[in-house]
């Protein structure tokens, strides 16, 4: 039997990676480029950096047929995003003259959760810059919870958990909260001295929210040295992050049987009182839970997405 | 005796006020131009912004000598900032060959305080898009708490109230807190039918924190209709507010003498249910302090200032 051919795309803010696989796992191109997020920059730049890479896939892989596409994209979050990136997608092919025979546009947390899964239930939480949670059923049906943005959520999250630290800090300055270690090893990060150095820092023209997401490896550091405050950031964090988790299992009417939770983002990979903490709270939820740290590249999930 | 003259500048966000008054408050000069803030418009723009209401005020009032000029800016927060602040003001002056005998560079609430006071201890809270609190001695020192902003704090500001409805929609939404009225009010205002709709909303290309603040008018209406979430966030609110009100008063060393508390912005002038709270919550701390409500417009208080 002839081997079938997947081409993969894990579609993020910051970078693109694009590969061409065989369904036995043989790479023929795989390639890293900028960010493809519309939202960020624009749709005629997503087309850019999509086509380029498609182009490239095209010359490189020298095959023509591709039996399953999956656009695993950041940022497809409601229909109009959907429409939007389905658009940017069909407008990419236009630069590579790939037959495809199935062509898939999803989110990416959902497309990795399903190469993590590879067709049984389970779930996916993420806890990096941003937090959201996904399950599976493993009979097709994705649900997510979270994932709503910086601007209003996004608990548990680096930028949720560095807005903790910044507050506490702030809050402590103006005697409302006990003195916190988390100042000085804020300002340690920072290489700065003043309060006033810390307000110039956050209000920089260039200001972005993975900056104050950078703050958050402070709150593992402080809990070490036993600092009150940072305790309550990550008691909070766990809080939010449980919820979200048990949210996502009773949208799929989670039962009793066993069930692999994993866990991926910098939070979860770095935080570990924040991840032992979590892992108590759900295991007296769920007593079947297992938990599994993602250890690989998403693209990798991805490309398993493709082959189910 | 002549009458001394004083000029007074609010210089805010959106609008910058200047007027020229006698000291027996004749007004000679008065009108409003856009926005002064040079964190939004620049270092350059300010200068245009100031320098062309000095010459209109120089032109019109036609008056040469200037007893006291107060110069109150909103973002003047940090020693850097009045720094900056203080080039942009000389640079403006330059336009119009005032002579100034006093010239003053003040945070805008620092200013307002002073002038609502005239020379006794008070305290003001301000609760509109932002929140802060001012405290003063009656013998020059004035505190601030709070006023941190909106990428870390500002806690009980409409913007921050405006973020935790949009949570707790997010949240009944996932299913993490039961339904809550806010999400009908919320979309009543915004004129929208779905969840997608707020999300596109809240992420739109020209989003300002302006537009989250728009939000906090509906956690009355659900407090009314006696929404529990709504009630959560309002008590939050109120405990926020009292704990900035309390931070400076300690730092002036408050003591038990009578004592009033003016209270300004769009959240205390409109949420009967956080103001009613928030006075029940002081009047416990502090027996004599009484609560006054700014009537009137800051340029009025500021001119004031300029006058002790």
């Amino acid at each position: 039997m002839e081997e079938s051919i997947i081409l993969a795309v894990d579609g993020g803010a910051t970078k693109t990676t694009l590969t061409v696989r065989t369904s036995s796992g043989k790479c023929l191109f795989e390639k890293t480029a900028r960010g493809s997020n519309y939202q960020t920059i624009g749709e005629t730049e997503a087309v850019t950096v999509l086509g380029q890479l498609l182009c490239d896939a095209y010359i490189s892989a020298k095959v023509e047929r591709i039996h399953v596409a999956v656009f695993a994209i950041a940022g497809i979050d409601t229909k109009a995003d959907l429409e939007a990136v389905t658009h940017i997608v069909k407008q990419s092919l236009k630069r590579a003259p790939f037959i495809i025979e199935e062509l898939l546009i999803e989110n990416d947390g959902h497309s990795t959760l399903l190469g993590l899964v590879e067709g049984k239930p389970g779930a996916l939480l993420i806890a990096g810059t941003g937090s959201i949670a996904f399950a599976t059923d493993g009979n097709g049906k994705v649900v997510r919870s979270g994932g709503w943005g910086h601007r209003a959520s996004d608990q548990g999250s680096g930028y949720w958990i560095g807005r903790q630290i910044l507050q506490a800090v702030f809050k402590s300055e103006d005697g409302v909260l006990p003195p916190t270690l988390l100042k000085q090893l804020a300002f340690q990060q920072l290489n700065i001295y003043s309060i006033d150095e810390l307000v110039a820092w956050l209000y920089q023209p260039h200001y972005t929210n993975a900056l104050t997401a950078s703050l958050s490896p402070v709150l593992n550091e402080a809990i070490m040295l036993g600092d009150e405050q940072a305790l309550v950031i990550a008691q909070q964090a766990t809080q939010e992050l449980s919820l979200l988790v048990k949210s996502s299992l009773s949208k799929i009417e989670y039962g009793v049987a066993p069930f692999p939770l994993y866990l991926n983002g910098g939070i979860l990979q770095h935080n570990s009182f924040i991840l032992e903490r979590l892992q108590e709270l759900l295991r007296n939820a769920y007593p079947k839970i297992s938990f599994n740290l993602c250890s690989e590249r998403p693209i990798e999930y991805i490309a398993k997405r493709a082959l189910l």
